[in-house]
């Protein structure tokens, strides 16, 4: 088995701690009730959704047209996901009646055959499965099926899995190599990683099957999107090279991440899970040939990913604009998701340690503080005023949006924030090793030796750098404790019971085998000094930039705090920086203040633009605040590099 | 008379240098008859023109379609100007005897009424002055005014003249405030200054009336697009926003730069020559105000303007990105057009410095060394892989095209260099001075109290900081020589005959008014350091960086000389630049050798793409070109705007 360990599920684990924890309450309380109204269409001056509506039409229970993208049956399926997580957290019976209402619509919305998806059903009835490459059928059946899943896991109530496994067992009859089968894949991946969450779930070998399937037959000889475009009469959007797919190349054959970054880092999860349930090395090694494209080369200091906003799109290794950085919220999540399936196989920060980055940088920054509005793309840098004029910068929002036309974001990172127990502890059931990748204050339980031991974690992460953990075990009991030393702490100390402790790590992982008893108690301290970050000098942007980070925390200047022309604004490396909490700002957030210098003002003739003579500089104090903070007040220019003052 | 002066014409004119001449032969040799044959589609592997194929079916004379862009006729216009400015500096009968014979074609491709375009003769019959804002009827019978008036005044011969007055009546008949004229006003600007120059060849007032009127009118309520497009049934191109058209306001309440730039700086320059022949100080005033808003706050150190690819068009104050700098070539020649222009009303040296700057840098990019191929957008940065995938970088050529669809720039930067010579002298009658804005070497004569007196410029500019001036005359004669000390230089010394003279400056010009006797030598030293040019530090993209400059030329890198990763060089203000001239380079330049750093490779690991460990550097050396001469051998990198090592 190359797969060492499995996450530790959502039901076995609380978060009780004073960064998530209110951010779940959030998204329960808030998010999905709010986005419950906008799937509903009950959100003033928004963009409108009609994803429910749909629904009722393909239902027979509603006459009207099909409003929305091809995609907006997953818009509710994020929703009914983010749903099962926060019931699996939180058991809610007026939100179950809500979901279970969304259930038997969708169960009346179903075809005979099992097919479910509302814009075929209702606005091009017999025309189903001929634009595979377009449609976002696959897709939305993948979203479906993971929400089923969740929902399943969360209730015990088999009815959601049912009417997806009818629609499963429907797809395993279409697709596949048999003459009368569509030899076929989808033009944007997700069914692939939901059919191996419904073969978990069912332990039905078919859906699992049906995965590789379209893992392997994606990007082979001859072209399956030509062959079925040119079975097509209709062409509804622009011809997009293959590589937009992902289907330039077989899978197994490709080494960089292209073209739209939510399909490909959907489709690497995929793969990424068939190597683990195949045990398949090669492709696995192909995962981990991408996973170091995208995460040496072509992924912001955020975590962000995918830097052009043409095609939503990677680009080339180390073009990464700041200003221009599309670094769609629904990346970030996916590139979660396939660090979360990479670090499973193998437990190593080089997987943890990104997902960490992106989950307290890039994502965090697609929702706003009170949760009701969301960024789409998440720059590095905006200066609102070439913004509201350059078309090449028509994609960066100064301000989070209340919907979207295409809503993908907000219930991508409603369904994520809601799940986040289970991307906390993995369990090695092999080797008996309980890891933490994420340090976030609560409980976890794991059956060891016949056994509930319990993992109670407390800190202030991540603004402040002690953890403990605590043990409870009616018995004692032997297994190992694997602690992830972040790749941003240098100086990581640990104590059991109070005594120092060697560390010997392994993969970034410290681990302490011995038997354990209740009320153990370790201390974790890792030391969140300001840092100030360099990029790789390829990545051009960046060349004689820093960005400061303090823990996971990735730092940005915003106007609001020090005037605007922050370009202007350089640090020295060797500049302190005090870090306080400041509890009334932005909900309570560390910031950074410390000494800056920029241009004198007295020292230029501000009637030239350009001059031989060097401009004195001025001492100024800066403030930086958490980049996934940002634009929750007036406004105005941010930055997320600054110049170095060498 | 506010207009203190007049340019020395073509005519009174000869270059004979070592950088211009040969440019001039090549225009005249290679470029023109090269565009004549583009023009006639004989050109392999280039768009197609069928400018004057169009010609030909206007007349009559050929059966086909009209093809090409609305204002094909102004590409036409523009190469005969060019030949005209051609056959100023030195009379070729074969080229005379072509020339002639477009006019021939010109005259039966005409209308009763005078009316001439081909676009409407052609493709719209009885649509004609139905679309000013976007069919390019005016600007094309400005261009053709313009080419008139230079074949005139080269030739003496008046057909042409007499063809363009005609056309130019049945403007005045159909434009203006009386009740049965359309009461409107050109999408593009050109009209306003080509009428100017037919009112001085001709001496009738209409035409300078009607220039007024154009100006005056625009941007007024109710707005003219919007009543033009009411009474419309066909909408071709998408609605453009009145300041794209520079018609959001009326001319006189505009103060900053807004809009297509090209169109704004033929604007601007028609308004200059109107508030010089109606000496209008208020008109001036507003000129002057666009002028400081494009030159202090919208201009590249190459003179370039115009930022924005979408629109080629001006965006906001200090948004000036490098690598997605459009700068179209047309929008730098209508800069230099606007300069002259400020400069004959007054001579200061804000005006011929920019027009210099522009000139030696932004101009000359627009034109590979061989003249046969072309750069409609000139960028500050060039990198190459992200050119090839990136949407925001679509415009950006790394070589020069042979033609263009939209061909406007290869014909007016022809036209520009073959009527270099006018730009070079001023002569104030009032006062008796004669100016020297520009220091390129040949002769100039002027009537001086009844007699001619020449002066002859020897130098090896721009290469060489020694320029002599001579004066030849029969008799002694008291007047003033100007002579520009460009604001790039610093320690400008002045000899006469051997003498060595204080300089008194005023506005930038060194004024020496004595009695001038035959041979009388003036020696100019305008002293050539290596300068290190830092931008404004409101230039958001330029802070923390260093542009190389000599003289008037502004240097790069190009990855030819100095590797890949340009961004990474880093230049001390202090560090010692070599400056030699390369007689084999680049057809001879003067290249700029010098000590820089760059990270050394071995003090980062490659596999991580962010890190708290400082790179070390290493010193290297970098070569400089001029600007202009880039992409004249392999494509790869090239970067104006150097970070500063502190």
């Amino acid at each position: 088995m190359i797969k060492h360990m499995n996450a530790i599920p959502i039901k076995n684990v609380t978060i009780d701690d004073s960064f998530w924890a209110k951010r779940q309450k959030l998204v329960r309380e808030t998010v999905i009730p709010y986005q419950w109204d906008a799937l509903n269409d009950e959100i003033l001056d928004s963009e409108p959704s009609h994803t429910v509506e749909n629904f009722r039409i393909a239902a027979g229970e509603l006459k009207a047209d099909y409003y929305g993208q091809v995609f907006q049956d997953s818009d509710l399926a994020k929703w009914l996901e983010a749903v099962g997580y926060a019931l699996s957290v939180k058991r809610d019976e007026k939100l179950e009646a809500i979901a279970d209402g969304v259930i038997d619509l969708l169960e009346r919305a179903q075809q005979d055959d099992g097919y479910l998806n509302t814009y075929f059903t209702v606005a091009k009835p017999g025309k189903k499965w001929t634009n595979l490459r377009d449609d976002h059928e696959l897709y939305c059946a993948g979203h479906l099926i993971e929400a089923a899943v969740a929902y399943y896991e969360a209730t015990g109530k088999r009815k959601i899995i049912d009417i997806m496994s009818r629609y499963a067992d429907h797809m395993v009859d279409v697709f596949g190599t048999k003459p009368e089968q569509i030899r076929g894949y989808d033009g944007h991946p997700e069914i692939e990683l939901a059919l191996v969450r419904l073969y978990h779930a069912t332990g039905n070998n078919n859906y699992l099957e049906l995965s590789r399937y379209f893992v392997e037959e994606r990007g082979q000889e001859p072209y399956f999107f030509d062959i079925e475009e040119s079975g097509r009469t209709e062409h509804r959007v622009a011809r997009r090279k293959a590589d937009y797919f992902q289907a330039h190349l077989p899978v197994r054959e490709q080494k960089t991440a292209e073209g739209h970054s939510v399909r490909a880092l959907y489709l690497f999860s995929g793969a990424t899970d068939l190597a683990a349930e195949y045990n398949d090395l090669e492709l696995l090694d192909v995962c981990k040939e991408l996973w170091k494209n995208v995460t040496r080369k072509r992924m912001y200091v955020t975590g962000g990913v995918g830097s052009n906003e043409y095609w939503e799109s990677f680009t080339v290794d180390y073009d990464l604009p700041n200003d221009r950085a599309y670094t769609e919220t629904c990346a970030s999540i996916s590139l979660m998701f396939w660090a979360s399936r990479m670090l499973q196989i193998e437990a190593d920060r080089e997987y943890s340690d990104v997902m960490e980055r992106v989950l307290y940088n890039g994502i965090l920054s697609g929702i706003s503080l009170d949760g009701k509005s969301y960024f789409y793309v998440n720059p590095l840098e905006v200066w609102p005023s070439a913004c509201d004029i350059r078309e090449d910068l028509r994609s960066v929002a100064r301000t989070r949006q209340a919907w979207f036309g295409c809503a993908c974001c907000p219930p991508n990172i409603a369904r994520l924030i809601a799940s986040l127990g289970q991307y906390i502890y993995s369990y090695n059931e092999r080797e008996l090793e309980w890891f933490v990748h994420l340090y976030i204050g609560g409980n976890a339980y794991q059956n060891i030796g016949g056994q509930q031991v319990q993992l109670t974690q407390q800190s202030n992460y991540p603004w402040d750098e002690h953890i403990t953990l605590t043990v409870s075990a009616e018995q004692p009991a032997e297994f190992t404790i694997a602690l992830r030393l972040p790749g941003w702490c240098k100086g990581a100390a640990l104590k059991i019971n109070g005594e120092a402790v060697n560390l010997a790590t392994y993969k970034g992982y410290a681990k302490i085998k011995q038997v354990w008893h209740n009320s153990d108690r370790i201390e974790l301290v890792l030391p969140m000094t300001v840092e100030k970050v360099r990029s790789n000098p390829k990545v051009r942007e960046n060349v004689g930039k820093l960005a400061l980070q303090r823990g996971p925390i990735v730092f940005c200047l915003e106007e609001a705090d020090n005037g605007d022309n922050l370009r202007d604004i350089r640090v020295s490396a060797s500049s302190e920086f005090t870090v306080s909490y400041e509890d009334g700002l932005l909900e309570g957030v560390v910031v950074l203040n410390g000494g800056a210098c920029r241009t004198d003002e007295t020292s230029y003739d501000d009637n030239s633009l350009y001059t031989t003579v060097p401009f004195d500089s001025t001492n100024v104090q800066v403030k930086a605040i958490p980049y996934y903070a940002w634009a929750n007040r007036e406004p105005g220019e941010m930055l997320v590099w600054l110049h170095e003052h060498v």
